[in-house]
């Protein structure tokens, strides 16, 4: 009764790999929706999960559950001040070439900013990009520092700050000065950025010398300019335009004195932290980082080197079903259902999304390779219902999509 | 750009054969919309649209389109007592069984219910089914008496009233008398039938003796007991928890007044009246219309003799594509997605559904051959927004659909 006409004997191969659903699903939680209601219509499927990770919520534990490492609760000063519980990973040992030839592989802990200055920490009464901080983000990169991590990853995305890591720098021990060489007051926000003229790192941490830090960060996403961060993220974290356009010459502060840090001049400020790829990660966290040594990486660079996304991940596997909290105009940028769709069409794989939402624009998304989407609403419905429901909803629009595609392989195998 | 993965050289046959969304889509709009979606992704696929109706909204001018008859306006008074341009439609010549030998056919005319005692005709703040009336219904008979109609098809759906035909019945000239053989007062809607005790037919058009009235009415709809109009419908139209039970009691009357004319005795008024299929729709107005001397037939019958449904129409077909406003748990009983997924399946044909919303209980139409639904819309939003987005809403939807049907064929012709 509950599946599909003439359910085919060939047993079909799907890879599920969904993204979470941003403040409802996770991952894997998604993941296992979706596969249930594949398998509803066709039992006989064999269904591979894959749950992924941009550097937003989630990062830490999907990394950790691939390489079965551990979690680790941390306590920090949440984006406006509150005690948050938030946490670290450290990823389980890896038999790779990060092992070297005489000595054990390098102890990395994994870090995601939204755990410690995410917007969904920050009630919506309390949205205001120009007084969050990133204080927290230091005190999870100390904590990873007292576990013994020599290689920290640091995930982005899903902030709810933008004081370009300022309170980040300050928990990590850097003084940030004004012109009269006078210490900014301690996380503040990126309001507080519009005074700045110089970091004084001499009193950092001076373990950080001595660690990796790489950045998974969504490439696209700037410090200054039109497109930088201020401009394109600050409405959405809550910022009015007044407070954009502040927020925008408080990221032009930063770069400036970041810049001095990092020795580049003013021939090459543009290119090198300006407008650099990635600055604007996390509210100008990711140009934050830079400044104590860190390495910017594009996300997916980042996540493929520890799921096996890009590689064996596709084999074996006729159908792939991706997902995501929403779909529109943005997803071609470095959002998962996109970047899967990219490595699917290289292998000739048809891949379909299911999202939370369809927003304008969505149709780009069949030049990138995502050969049809979905959405999991069924009835006009709030956000609030859909994000409620959405465990049940998006197990019942795979069962939907598995269904079409049951009729379409009998109209395949019989046209 | 927008055509499938590996788009099949067979061109695909699908046979669209809608509903109207109620309020929101008429059949034949719905039916365009998703031809559109379809051949936006298989721009080769042989589409042919059948758009249907039940007895509700949109029955007469599917019926006088598919026999090239004529609308003919006519005003009447409303179901709330005021001025409705109501219409009726005079279907046009067939050369078929009902032409006798060596005579003209018989002029038949067709007249929608909802047009004249309609809920849509209705304000919700007006909503009391207890005084909403049909007076208009019996308006529309008469013109078509006058227009020299021999044969008359009433479609029953989607009315706001509940006064049993009380209203129509005395348009037509008939007398509502209580028990002691006072007339009852003018259109006062169904509770005015608590004090009625019989019909006085002697002053009714004496044409309609030598009319048919066929009605073409949903056969579960029943006018007493427990599965009665009243509590079923009355509470969908307006009525309070005390109002149903009047009414339900004003249905009795109506019951015992109706099997007086119609000679039907104590014994056999369950089977032939109180629980007679088909005599509790549009609130009761199927007895209403028997007893002045109209068949009630179940809906399909009407609509299939004129309406191509269940002859050639599945004919060199692959898929069927079928809609409705709601699809839930009520649909198997009687709804066209249905009716269709019934009929296809008698071919083996796959069948999918597009609804406006899905509704609670819609797995049931799984049993009834629907092989999938889909809801039309794509993100959170209001019924007031899915209404006024309708037509491109069901566009992208069966665009959707469409791409997935590509990628199931796509996975059989090579799976």
């Amino acid at each position: 009764m509950t599946t599909g006409p003439n359910t085919p004997t060939t047993p079909l191969r799907v890879l599920v790999c969904p993204s979470g659903f941003k403040g409802s699903l996770k991952p894997a939680t998604a993941a296992e929706c979706i596969k249930d209601g594949i398998l509803a219509v066709e039992p006989n499927a064999v269904v591979r999960t894959v749950p992924l990770v941009d550097g937003g919520e989630g990062f830490t534990h999907v990394l950790v559950a691939a390489t079965h490492g551990a979690i680790q609760p941390v306590g920090v000063c949440g984006p406006i001040g509150q005690p948050v519980d938030s946490f670290i990973g450290i990823l389980g040992p890896r038999k790779d070439k990060d092992t070297t030839a005489n000595n054990s592989p390098p102890r990395t802990a994994v870090i995601e900013i939204a755990s410690a200055a995410g917007l969904s920490l920050i009630p919506p009464s309390h949205r205001n990009p120009g007084l969050t901080t990133t204080y927290g983000v230091g005190q999870l990169l100390l904590a990873a520092l007292d576990a013994g991590a020599t290689r920290i990853l640091v995930g982005c995305g899903d902030s709810g700050t933008c004081d370009g890591g300022a309170g980040m720098l300050q928990a990590l021990g850097a003084r940030l000065l004004d012109c009269q060489a006078q210490p900014l007051p301690l996380a503040l926000g990126g309001d507080s950025l519009l005074t700045l003229h110089s970091i004084d790192l001499s009193g950092v941490d001076p373990r950080l010398k001595n660690t990796d830090i790489d950045v998974a960060v969504n490439w696209h996403n700037l410090l200054c300019g039109p497109r930088g961060v201020a401009h394109v993220f600050g409405p959405q974290k809550g910022a009015t335009p007044s407070q954009t356009a502040r927020l925008a010459q408080a990221m032009e502060s930063l770069a400036i004195a970041a810049a001095r840090v990092l020795g580049v001049d003013d021939l090459d400020i543009d290119d090198q932290v300006r407008l650099a790829p990635g600055g604007g990660a996390s509210g100008g966290l990711g140009t934050g980082l830079r400044v104590v040594g860190a390495r910017l990486r594009p996300r997916y660079e980042v996540v493929r080197k520890f799921v096996d996304l890009g590689g064996g991940m596709f084999d074996e596997c006729d159908l792939v079903v991706t997902a995501e909290g929403g779909i529109d105009y943005q997803t071609p940028f470095d959002k998962i259902p996109a970047e899967v769709a990219r490595l699917a069409k290289k292998r000739g794989l048809p891949v379909i999304a299911i999202a939370g939402t369809i927003g304008p624009g969505a149709r780009v998304n069949y030049d990138v390779g995502i050969d049809a989407f979905t959405c999991i609403i069924q009835r006009p419905m709030t956000l609030d219902d859909a994000v409620r429901e959405a465990e049940s909803l998006t197990r019942e629009s795979a069962e939907l999509v598995m269904r079409i595609v049951s009729i379409g392989r009998m109209l395949g195998r019989t046209g």
